[in-house]
C-alpha cells in the first residue's frame, strides 16, 4: 500500500486551461506587435517597448508580464529580456524563426476548426477539417509556405543522420514534401544525391522556390499530384516520408507505404518522420497531444504509436521499425527495415 | 559569476503556447459532452466512455489521452480516472461544479473577445470588452448565474474569517454582488446579520434567488442600481467588495472606496477581495496573469498588487491594508484599517 501525501483539490489546473485560450491570443499579439524583436534589439523597459512597437504602456506591461509568467521573457526588476529559446524561435531575424509558423497554427482557420463546435468532432471521431480538403487546396501552399521552420529542425537531424550512411543515398525520394524542408536539407548535406518531390502542383512550386535559394535547384525535381497515384519513377535509395502518414488510417498508410516499397532500389531505405507518443499514448507531452490536433483536422488520423508504425510497415512488406530521437525537435524518425 | 547548466533552445514553449487554444476547446468538448460525468460514474474504458457520452471511440480516446496530457484525467493501462480536483471541480453533481463558470469563461463572448484581435487590445491599452458595458446589461445576469461556483472557495474562506470576528457584524453591504456568493456565505455563518446587495436590477434578481435557496432570503435585501452612486444606506459593521476594484483604474477606486468609507458603522469594516499578485506582478501565475483578463475586457482595470491597494486606500481615507491568502481559492482577502 503506498502513503502518498494526497494535496487538496484546487480549481487551479480548471481556470489555467479553460483560460487557456487567452495565452495563444498574447502569443499572437506579441508577433504581430513584433514585440520580441524589439526586446531583442535592446528594448527592455514598458516605456522603450512601448515606443518601439507602438503601442499604450498598459497594453505592453501586462502582455509583457503575461509572457513572463507562461515563460517567454524574464523580468529582473521593471525590465524585460527574452529566454534564448525565445530569441531562437520568436525573433524574425532569427534563421530559425516559427512566426510563419505561428500564423498558421494559430490562424483564424485553426482557431475556427477548433473552438467553433469542439463537441462535435469529438462526437464524430473526426472532421472533414483542413487536412482533408480536395486536391489542390490553396491551403497546403500556405502550409508549405509557413511551416518550414517548425519542420528544420527535425530535418537537420534527419539530413545530419542521412549524410553519415555508407553508402550514401544518390536517388532520393520526397513524399509530401510541403516546402521540401527534408529533401532539401539532405540534397545539401549529400552533394551526389537527386531529390525528388511529390506534393499538389501549387505546393511544389514553393518547394521549388526553397530547393533553388537554397542552391541544390539543379538537382533537384519534382511529381506532381495525389501520392497515393501519381507515378514518382523507381529505384530509390532513401524514400523520406515526412509528416504524411499522420492523416490517415492504418490501411492507407498500408497501401502507400507498400507502393514506397515497390518503388525502392535494392538497399534502398525508407524514414518516416513523425510525432510519436510512447505506447501508453500520453507522453511525451507534445507527440501524445498531437493526436486531438489530428482528430479536429481529420477524418481517420492519428498520432501513431511505434508499434502501430511497426504494423503498418510489416503490412506493407517490410520486415520491422526501429526509432530515433531528433533533439531538439519533438518529432522522431522510424526507419523501415527490408 | 554564477555557472549554471543552460540548456539548448527548444522549441516546445512555443509550440504548446501556439496550441493552447486546444487545451479550452478540450475542455469544453468534455464539458458539453458530460465526459467526467462519466468516468466519475464508473466508466473507465473508451468503449465505456463512449457508450456513455454517445460519441466515437475515436474521438472520446484522442480526448482522454488529452486531457490526461493536460492533467485532469489519470490513465492506468488503457483505463481513466479522475484526479481528486477534476471529480470536485468538472463532475455536474459535485457542489463545486465548475461547468457554467467554464461556459462563460471560454464562451464564444470571451474567445471573440481576446482571439479575433489580440494585437488591437494590446496596442490601444484596453478595450470596452464585456466589462464594461452598459448599465444593466445581460451579461452580468450570465455573469452572476454562472460565476458563482468560481467565487465559491473565496467567499466560503471569506466568510469563516468574518465568522470569528469580536464582535460580529451585525449589517453587512456586499458591493457588486452579483450571484450573491460573498453576501450569502457570511449571511449563513453569521446569523445575526442582515445583508444589503448592490449590483444591477436583473442581477440582483439572481441573488435573491440565491439568497432564498441558502435560506437566509428573509435577511437579505437589494439596493439596485450603479455602485458609484447608488445610496446603499449606511452604518455598516462590514463591506465587501470581492471582485469589483480590478474592473477600474485608481482614481476611480478612491472615489468607491472614500463612498465605502463613509458608509461604516463605528468599528466597521472594509474587505476587499481579489486576484492580487506579487510585487514583481509575475507571481503567482493566475493572479498576475488575470492582469491580462482585464486587458482583453475593460479600458483600465488591472491586477493591483497589496502596495497599489494600500495606495488607493490610503487616498480613500484609511489608514492601512493587510492582505492573506483564501487557500484554495487563487485569490486574497484585503482588509483595508481607519
Amino acid at each position: 500500500m503506498s502513503i502518498e501525501p494526497t494535496a487538496p483539490p484546487t480549481p487551479q489546473l480548471f481556470v489555467d486551461t479553460a483560460l487557456s485560450y487567452q495565452k495563444t491570443a498574447a502569443l499572437k499579439a506579441a508577433v504581430e506587435l513584433k514585440l520580441f524583436d524589439a526586446i531583442g534589439a535592446g528594448s527592455a523597459s514598458v516605456q522603450a517597448i512601448a515606443a518601439r512597437v507602438g503601442a499604450a504602456l498598459r497594453g505592453v506591461r501586462i502582455l509583457c508580464d503575461f509572457l513572463t509568467v507562461v515563460g517567454f521573457l524574464e523580468k529582473v526588476g521593471t525590465e524585460y529580456r527574452q529566454t534564448p529559446s525565445t530569441a531562437k524561435f520568436l525573433n524574425s531575424s532569427s534563421p530559425a524563426s516559427m512566426l510563419s509558423t505561428m500564423r498558421f497554427l494559430a490562424g483564424p482557420e485553426f482557431l475556427g476548426l477548433f473552438l467553433d463546435d469542439p463537441t462535435s468532432y469529438v462526437r464524430n471521431g473526426g472532421t472533414e477539417g483542413l487536412a482533408n480538403m480536395t486536391p489542390e487546396d490553396p491551403i497546403w501552399v500556405t502550409f508549405a509556405r509557413t511551416m518550414v521552420p517548425f519542420t528544420g529542425t527535425a530535418a537537420e537531424a534527419t539530413a545530419t543522420q542521412v549524410a553519415g550512411w555508407d553508402p550514401k543515398p544518390r536517388k532520393v525520394l520526397d513524399i509530401a514534401a510541403g516546402g521540401g524542408t527534408f529533401g532539401i536539407a539532405v540534397a545539401k548535406k549529400v552533394p551526389e544525391s537527386t531529390v525528388t518531390a511529390v506534393d499538389w502542383r501549387d505546393v511544389l512550386g514553393v518547394a521549388q522556390e526553397n530547393a533553388e535559394r537554397a542552391g541544390v535547384g539543379s538537382r533537384y525535381r519534382t511529381a506532381a499530384g495525389d501520392a497515393f497515384t501519381v507515378d514518382w519513377g523507381s529505384d530509390f535509395d532513401l524514400v523520406l516520408l515526412p509528416n504524411i502518414l499522420h492523416h490517415f488510417d492504418h490501411p492507407a498508410c498500408v497501401a502507400l507505404l507498400s507502393k514506397v516499397r515497390k518503388s525502392l532500389a535494392l538497399g534502398g531505405r525508407t524514414l518516416v518522420i513523425e510525432f510519436v507518443p510512447n505506447e501508453d499514448r500520453v507522453s511525451p507531452p507534445i507527440p501524445a497531444m498531437f493526436a486531438f490536433m489530428m482528430l479536429g483536422t481529420t477524418q481517420r488520423g492519428d498520432a501513431f504509436t511505434l508499434s502501430e508504425y511497426t504494423a503498418m510497415a510489416r503490412d506493407a512488406g517490410y520486415r520491422s521499425a526501429t526509432m530515433a530521437p531528433l533533439p531538439p525537435s519533438p518529432e522522431s524518425v522510424i526507419e523501415l527495415h527490408l
